[in-house]
């Protein structure tokens, strides 16, 4: 069957080939027709060499959907024709993390999703809400169940403050699933084309860092000096102080972002002085992941899709996401 | 009636003075007959001008514990005669903090322990476990509060393994609390003599940090490569990045420490890699330091008092404070 | 000034009458001029003489709402001029209730809200969003905590399902804050107009139980099957069996209803194997209040009003209430 | 190999048999050679055929324990000749349970422990501590679960009164594991015998409701008339009432017992009027087992062992569990 390869660290390395088919799936596993993938920051890390201890040749691509083709033994509520998509946390199925848990990723320290037919926990796959195509619910593993753990680590509702710094994937769906859940949204950018199309999705408030680089008084401001009940830190040491700054007495700090880094100049003192919470993230579990589908199936949530490509130049897919896309980047699986 | 008076920011603006004696307890009010205090870091801060917004003269020291002698309307739950703490947080009675909560501290924005009689709102007393001298009492609101809060925070109890960093107020309460809810305790110091206490008090394991500079891999070394559930860091900038270092996936990192700077490089990836919890903390509400007197009492804990000073040479006293000591210091309000 | 009292148990006691006008509030107090009070079935028990141990002459009624009129020394927060609504639980202000929180209730255990002036502390009363008039406030403090406390408890959000019995004041602002969480809601009633009410206000699905008098087996087929998340029973021994077998694994009875009686016969067989949690509630603290307030400001929900009432037939109001009307009955205090 | 198997309803159709050898582990099982396992009610339910839906024949008991001999692909964390405990939650790794995960069940709807060599997901199956022999960690997966997530549940800890039904295996875990937690104890029996030993393990009070009928009352008197903050009630109808009425404002009724049956004449208003929590279970997750199992290991708990049974006379060792033992009923599988 066909896959796409990654012999080493740079976009050149990515290479279609022919892999054996796979065997009849285990006790406890399926096979999975993956039909679509979609590309986090993980994945950039992958393929340029910059997460640790990559071992080539690897398939990559952590998040994707597919069609179950067949069933191993002892796997119950699943049945063959079902629309699923699989989460990369392949041995985190519910509970605590651990560090095993959370490293174990498909796409990085197991074969990923750029393949015909993945062979995977049954357990580790979610049913997609009907109302997603592939192409849609491929995005959803990481990014949505980051945000969705963000907002449940604050307990988001109505009532509720959250700043999102940007439109990528994760504050994408954390903007979507934040207004499900009744809360108000801030939203923060350099572009005022990205602050409209937040507004549509619902953002209350947005704010252009451009013109107003002290986007933390801005967020004061707007909320009578109190500060955010959540800011989600997708970005790393650029934004972190003022993340601090905009965060209300007991708020958090949820923190997942390096693009920018992540080393800095950090004062404890409002931290201690406000009783923060920087919550570190490193995506969650299959129940994580299986309770944010079930918002989005309720919320009848459409994911936002910059770009659907195809696999006739996956480098340009890999490209596009290191733009900073709007949302997120789909691969239609059209071998 | 007596009491000690703040002018300005100095040992030598203490002084003794005669102030007004008390009106009768308003709505909800009782005097207290001040009995014993007890310093904490924040009373140093206040006395050297290091605290924010003092305005002198000031009735110093935030924690205290005295006798009930008389009650005002609408109190229920207390008599007269009763043995009281009085809580410094002065209208953060219970629930969530506020920065107004967290902020309106006696001895700091409100007249403080050092003092006759106190009119204090009832609900920020707490009854004395049986088993506590005034002394004793007096040391417990703000450092066993904050303790008990470090705990609960990270559902520490059998089968949690803690690190303590020395044997100061709050590592020795947090101690003697941990090993009643039944954990594993840590404690490093550079001192074998406060080691050898901090074993007589139930440290399971101690680490000597002049001898043993990363005690972080030690504490790796003690966890079996997983690290600690919990680091309460009660020091700051010279100790944080190795108390992150030093704790495990999805642990806690409570942070209140503020004595070597709170200013730090911080590397974000660890937090986000591991998925810890760097929690602020100042204090807690009186119903948490309620929970921590029950604690206390049902364990028969006895705090540990570096030194008991009268009145005669306030000064000495903070002095005693400022030098590290083995858990707390204790004032006795002889007048 | 004036004031209803009731001077024993039955709706002939109740009459208007003169009462000294209040002292200057005291420490922590403040003067409210109620403009506005609303009726649950706990101010029915008490004018029927069914609540144990109620002194008479008593001014009833829990919930109120009016104008902060003065103000005692030692509030912070609030100004003449402001409009407040007044919690019952007059001591209950956070945290964990006790029974001696739960059960100091204005309009019970305290004077309650009819009449001119009522004098409260200033940490009972919550500040009003800005839409909503002195009735409509009114009408939240126990219906609308009730309500928001059995959504937390049972963690209410996107892709959950809740019933919810009749159209009384809890369900319907039960109904309401759920739809601003982001939840499935069923309602059941044996009357189409108060089911078509319902999916006025914004239920998913609604049953008459007239017709399906099996609606547990009606909700168990809106959920595959699973049951519902949370069934908020506010009737009592009538419908708590149907409440269990309708409630998923795992899942919540929150329990609040004894208008059919209190006593049945239960298996606790589905409450072992579907390990269902029971939560009974008399109400919730100050904080939950405020928590409340805040999400219907964020939501701008206006409760529904059946009738409001001027206090020129005390008595009909009370009969209202009886009745079981949709949604609220207030009184408008005009003197 | 040898195995017993249970052909029909009632003891008399237990009979050693001959089955195959099992197949080499599956993916992501492991082969365990059992060397122990250990009674509960649920297998009284399933050998008398009062259990719904068992298929004869059956592979009866659901704890066991023994060494691992053989490791399927796929498998992370575990080795050959590590010894474990075998969860009987067959697929209920962690995370919120569901019907199905609560359901299956290793000796009621799939083979149990009284087998020579058991095939099971290595997820499912927890590494001994230490100290423990086969028979006593065969003693732990249901009941030390059970009282561990019940301690969980109402978060007991030092300041914490918890009262226990009786010496049987959930309650003397319970009282094991509550002592370790740092709660006090209560104690109920008929037996002063009993009622003895729970004093060595360390009860702080006992009542002999034999001449004490009225025990709740006496938990009352235990506790300055609060009630306590969890009652774990192993009994059924018998004794819910009075359960609920030895329970404090806010409490915890854990509710696992069915031995008097499960249908009573309940009166709600307590419930409502003491906030009370009445919560059903049905064991728990591995990975909550996990948990019990690090407290076991670091509390250094020694299961109470009524008896060990050799495999000569089975029925005897069901009957023994019948009877009410002093804590758990083990078998030791020397075929």
């Amino acid at each position: 069957m066909h896959a796409i390869s990654l012999t080493g660290p740079s976009l050149d390395h990515l290479a279609r080939v022919e892999v054996p088919d796979p065997l009849p799936p285990g006790h406890g596993q399926i096979l999975v027709r993956m039909r679509a993938a979609s590309l986090n920051f993980i994945d950039l890390a992958v393929v340029f060499g910059q997460y640790p201890g990559i071992n080539y040749p690897l398939i990559p691509v952590a998040d994707g959907a597919g069609e179950v083709i067949s069933i191993g033994d002892g796997v119950t509520g699943l049945a063959v024709g079902d629309r699923v998509a699989v989460h990369p946390k392949a041995i985190w199925f519910a509970g605590r993390g651990t560090m095993e848990k959370a490293a174990t990723t498909r796409g990085v320290s197991l074969p990923g999703s750029l393949i015909e037919i993945a062979t995977v926990d049954a357990a580790s796959a979610v049913k997609l809400a009907d109302h997603l195509s592939y192409e849609a619910a491929a995005t959803l593993p990481i990014a949505a169940t980051t945000a969705w753990n963000a907002l449940v680590c604050a307990d988001v509702g109505p009532g509720s403050t959250i700043v999102l710094l940007g439109t990528g994937g994760v504050s994408v769906f954390a903007l979507q699933l934040a207004k499900a859940r009744g809360a108000r949204v801030i939203v923060t950018s350099s572009s005022d084309v990205k602050l409209a199309l937040a507004r549509e999705l619902g953002a209350d408030e947005t704010i252009n860092y451009s013109t107003s680089p002290d986007w933390d008084a801005e967020v004061l401001r707007l909320t009578n000096g109190l500060g955010a009940d959540l800011v989600l830190d997708t970005v790393g040491s650029a934004t972190f102080g003022r993340s601090i700054a905009a965060t209300r007495y007991g708020g958090v700090i949820f923190t997942i972002g390096f693009i920018t880094g992540t080393s800095l100049q950090l004062d404890l003192m409002p931290v201690i002085v406000k009783a923060l919470r920087i919550q570190g993230n490193n995506t969650g579990s299959v129940e994580d992941f299986g309770n944010a589908m079930r918002a989005i199936h309720a919320a009848r949530i459409e994911p936002v899709l910059a770009n659907i490509f195809g696999l006739g130049d996956i480098a340009e897919t890999y490209r596009a996401q290191s733009s900073g896309p709007i949302g997120k980047v789909a691969i239609r699986l059209n071998w």
